[in-house]
């Protein structure tokens, strides 16, 4: 087991994930490392929106919106502007949530990495522990839904999010591989922990980077996964569909199922006979305020380093 | 003479030529097409920024900012979020500006010539009359000063329009044409009145698109002028600098020179031996308010009206 100071990894794609990302943030400060995923980017508006990263980051930040989305008091002029167009604005964003897309767009645009594109907001923000996507290459995930292919926004907003789920894609991600900076946080970590978000839409894209599952596996690091489903529901977002598509339960052992054999612990609010049989930590998972995010967020990490190898 | 209902086109390019559209606006509603350099044009911010035909539509739908430049009562959040990230912003362009340069970059990114993308903001802030660009291929005004080669922008700006200017190059427009609605503007014409910007930096990239001279001398509409120079001095921005370049004196005559044989007259506030020898409309040229604007359009199209052919 490495020493404290090493990074605790925390794999992360929507809401559940940056909340836990939040608590681990207070619970070990800058050796948090954030590994997100980058699926849902878009090029939109003039911008590279990479909705997940900005996600964990503006929660880092204690700059998350009440909404759930964007930057707390952020105003919404250019999309006013847009509108008065006669643009049919079906994805919103603020203004500034609109600047960092914006020079995130030129820094790439001149050459930089999304790597380096994300740490720089970090830094302006002054986030403790780094966010870092997942690959730098362009990754598009695309859902087949209702006879068509939705690129992943616009399933999620224009379709509502409306299971049945017939297909994932995960376009571009057999040209991935993980970057520098997530092989080395993952082979020095002491605790890799999947926070609890989508398995299928949200993690599924991180592990479906070619290298990254070797990656974990190769790792001294134990890897605990933090189940979403609490009281055999989905706090939020359309995982039910995506797990019933896979041919999964709505419950941890499902989860854990896709995770496969990454996984060398559970966390879940309820005992499961996982499959992998690894062991479960049994633990109200919900993160209703600070105090509870930093709660489950020490209780992963405590899982975690008592399965140390 | 072409009847009442023709086209009457104001050739403009920074705040003098807007200044004269609007009055003229006022003084043949519809009738009135303005045609604007696009020399200015600059990709940034992931949009396409027209300066002078957005200024110029800002002034016909009255929603020009008392600084000269931009949207009455525009917000500059994005600006404030590329700050909060360290970049050096010394373009300056509000929410609302920026939101029609979004909008503008991706009509043309599917597609959309120029023209197009301007008018539909024109019918969006429901201006008078037609903003027309110059022409739909991109032309870059670049100045040599300083030692250095200069994009206009960033000549007025960072390098504070400082002369002695030692050059100036219209890029890509050897490449351009006049689109057909300016074509069809220009020879259905009654009158064409050349605004009160720079000549040589404002009205000269329009000029300077082959075919535009043949043009505006085809067409049965007499030509005339009206000069920026008042009481001896330039109103507003560099233009004795670029007059200097030129080889031509800070007045009306050297600005009838530049324009040379498309003029059938010039509008001046001193009497001027103009070479080409063109009558000389003697009024005031300063458009201080509304009803100065109105003024002096009325007199420069009722000038031109007694040259009609």
């Amino acid at each position: 087991m490495a020493a404290a100071g090493a990074p605790v990894v925390v794999l992360a794609g929507g809401t559940g994930g940056a909340k836990l990302a939040r608590g681990m943030a207070a619970v070990v400060g800058d050796d948090l490392v954030a590994v997100v995923n980058t699926g849902d980017d878009v090029e939109m508006y003039g911008a590279r929106v990479s909705p997940d990263p900005d996600l964990v980051t503006f929660w880092l930040a204690d700059r998350i919106d009440a909404r759930g989305w964007g930057l707390a008091g952020d105003t919404f002029q250019v999309m006013d502007g847009l509108r008065e167009l006669g643009v049919d604005v079906w994805f919103n964003l603020g203004d500034r949530d609109l600047a960092y897309g914006i020079e995130r767009a030129r820094r790439i645009a001149e050459g930089a990495r999304l790597t380096e594109a994300i740490a720089e907001l970090g830094r302006a923000l002054a986030i403790p522990g780094r966010v870092l996507p997942m690959c730098d290459e362009p990754v598009s995930t695309h859902v087949l839904a209702h006879g068509r292919t939705w690129p992943f926004q616009e399933f999620m907003i224009l379709s509502r999010a409306r299971g049945p789920v017939d297909g994932v894609d995960f376009r571009g991600v057999h040209a991935a591989k993980p970057t520098p900076e997530v092989l080395d946080a993952i082979a020095r970590a002491r605790a890799i922990v999947i926070g609890p978000s989508n398995p299928i839409v949200s993690i599924g894209p991180i592990l479906a980077v070619p290298g990254m599952r070797d990656a974990l596996r190769a790792s001294e690091a134990p890897v605990v996964a933090v189940s979403p489903i609490v009281a055999g529901e989905v706090v939020k977002g359309p995982t039910a569909a995506f797990l019933a598509w896979a041919g999964q339960p709505v419950t941890a052992a499902g989860v854990a199922a896709l995770y496969g054999d990454v996984l060398d612990g559970l966390v879940a609010d309820e005992p499961v006979v996982a499959n992998p049989a690894v062991p479960v930590r049994v633990t109200d998972v919900m993160m209703r305020d600070a105090a509870g995010r930093e709660r489950l967020a020490r209780e992963a990490l405590a899982f975690a380093t008592s399965l140390a190898r």
